[in-house]
């Protein structure tokens, strides 16, 4: 099961709005003859590809999923049916599946004479699929909100530099993570004072995610380099956004405005209805404050450089606590260090024990 | 050579203005005949308590020591002719004695015979003294700052609440440093603001630091709880600041302003004076921005809470950076979990490799 989770994280970032997939399939005689993933979104499941690997092999064999095989015909046909028509005899799966339209998958094994048990290495399986079963689950995409800082928390100095606080090591691995998202988020004070261009560079194979600008106004030019076509592009602007001097061909999403702002979970449930399962929230502070307000950041990574800087915009601002037993508690699941920076991941408290989504089956 | 450094260790924190030192002794076959460690200053020092454990046994035998042993007549006698006079043939230690009064301890050894071989585990022996060497190096004592923080950088709520940002784990940590430096500074708006005790409590065997409060104005009433009797305390006011609503027998140490503050190394030279050799800063924000500006931050302690605020007060205040490229730049030397906290050590770049004091002798 180890090897099959390893094999679904090699999707991660091309799936939505699809899990990733692991499957390894093992003879009668337990020696692995097939593996497989789900590499896109469209693409034949982990378990198509392992059974097409395995061939003959799996007659009388066991397949090790990480998640419960899908019972539904999507465009790849229910993989229950198929394990079945393979003659697998034992199907051992790590996370059941929360979707309504394709659950079922373990009751069709069993009704097809197969022994089918879920529940194995739960809860690793469930957190490389954390975006999207938290997707499922709350009918928006993850969250993770990146953040940059010194170990004082500033975002940028005084006079607003801030090329650049982390090392180049921190900033690769933010490419890769990049990579992993169906969409990268900034907002519009950024766009204003970075002009950044969020399409993922320096990592193979990788599929751009959809870069998605919040500016209320439009206000961005139309050489910002967030329009170009390395990657695919969505400006959010308010209702009433004047845009005639955008190129043709923006796509735009106009959303309306609730105290001069675009509300959170219009913006989140408008990007869940385009497929996009997990965003990547790369600030500024303004807009990771209103995230957190909303209670709709799922993770945190921050890159905290060794350094001291004592003024200086902070990392992130107003969410709305002004007390102490208010602020948002996390569980720190990671702190490594990426060149010289450290890299924390944290999640909230409420979201570190994940929800089980349907009763174990052992 | 390692043991000699875990037994210098132990004292830590009583031994100011000397040095912590640790011995250990073989015989002539390289079996452990005896150990010590300076227990504090004013008592033998670590040489003549492994030479005591030792006896006879010493003869022809090793001496494993972390500082070249000491050449001068102090309150306990020259080292080297102690081990000289035991019959031990061989002297191996780790750090070179920077200090002028009692080097030459080598040469002294091998005057009468003895191999003397310095820089074993050097690097590992200095990090165990690195109060000690800095401030012999400096003039001055050396300085840790220790803040606690969210992972946002905020050291107190919008409101001012603080209790706790840290876990109960990080607290008992900080009494545990507390007890191994000599002295422990808070500045006026501390003071005002939390009325804090500083003493040392739930650690076995601690000697109590030195309290230093910074309140240019002896602004604080007789009924801080710093002035109990719990540890000795040192008041730093300005000149010409009123004290009379002060109680009897409290330690004043007047220092002149400038601009209304007392210099920082004006109080660092004073209490080196004193003989305090390790300072631990426990804060506020003011006070650590005008340590780091005056260059006199020698280690960054930070408690990070798992927990995000969004506003409220930095951990660190000016320090007359504005520009990136002006940060004060360090190197993380370890980042551990504190019960839910995360503890990140560092130490500037420049001081993070010990300066050799000494030409080594190999
Ligand atoms: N170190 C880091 O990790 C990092 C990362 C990113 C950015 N930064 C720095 O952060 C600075 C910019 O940050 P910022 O705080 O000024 O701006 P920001 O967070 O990037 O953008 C906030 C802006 O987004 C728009 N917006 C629309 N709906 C919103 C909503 N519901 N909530 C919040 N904002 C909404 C508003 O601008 P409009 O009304 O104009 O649309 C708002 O002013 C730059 O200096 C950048 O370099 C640092
Ligand atoms: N989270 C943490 O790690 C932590 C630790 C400690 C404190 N705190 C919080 O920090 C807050 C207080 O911090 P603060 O920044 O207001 O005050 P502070 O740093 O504790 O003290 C600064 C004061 O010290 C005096 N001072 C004298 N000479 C000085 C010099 N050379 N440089 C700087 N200060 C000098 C001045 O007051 P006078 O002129 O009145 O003497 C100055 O206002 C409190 O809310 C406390 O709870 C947090």
């Amino acid at each position: 099961m180890r090897r099959a989770i390893e094999l679904a994280a090699r999707g991660l970032g091309s799936t939505s709005p699809n899990p990733v997939v692991g499957c390894v399939i093992t003879d009668a005689a337990g020696t692995v003859v097939g593996e497989g993933w789900h590499e896109r979104a469209g693409g034949p499941h982990a378990e198509v590809h392992a059974l097409r690997a395995a061939g003959g092999a799996a007659r009388g064999g066991t397949a090790y999923v990480t998640l419960e095989p899908c019972n539904h015909t999507g465009r790849t046909g229910p993989c229950a049916q198929a394990l079945a028509e393979a003659g697998v005899t034992r199907v051992v799966y790590a996370v059941p599946d929360p979707n309504p339209q394709a659950s079922g998958g373990a009751a069709t094994l069993r009704a097809a004479g197969i022994k089918a048990e879920g529940g194995f290495l739960e809860a690793e399986a469930a957190a490389g699929n954390a975006a999207w079963l938290t997707s499922v689950r709350l009918g928006r995409p993850h969250v993770t909100w990146k953040y940059a800082a010194t170990l004082d928390g500033r975002s940028a100095a005084a006079d607003g530099s801030s090329r650049w606080i982390t090392g180049p090591e921190s900033r690769a691995d933010v490419h890769r993570l990049r990579a992993e998202a169906d969409a990268v988020l900034v907002g519009g004070g950024t766009l204003r004072a970075d002009d950044p261009h969020l399409a993922v560079r320096g990592v193979e194979g990788a599929t751009q995610p959809l870069r998605v600008a919040l500016d209320t106004r439009a206000g961005l030019p139309a050489t910002a380099r967030v329009l170009d076509d390395a990657a695919p592009t969505l400006l959010v602007v308010g209702e009433d956004a004047d845009t005639r001097h955008l190129p043709d061909g923006v796509d735009l999403l106009r959303l309306p405005l609730h105290e001069g702002r675009i509300a959170v979970h219009d913006l989140l449930a408008q990007l869940y209805g385009r497929g996009v399962r997990s965003v990547f929230l790369e600030g500024g502070p303004t807009l990771a404050g209103a995230f957190l307000a909303a209670g709709a950041v799922d993770r945190v990574i921050g890159y905290l450089a060794p350094a001291l800087l004592g003024s200086g915009p902070a990392a992130l601002a107003d969410a709305g606590i002004t007390n102490i037993a208010r602020a948002v508690r996390l569980d720190i699941t990671e702190a490594v260090r990426v060149g010289t920076d450290l890299r924390i991941t944290a999640v909230p408290v409420s979201e570190a024990v994940p929800t089980p989504t349907a009763p174990k089956e052992h």
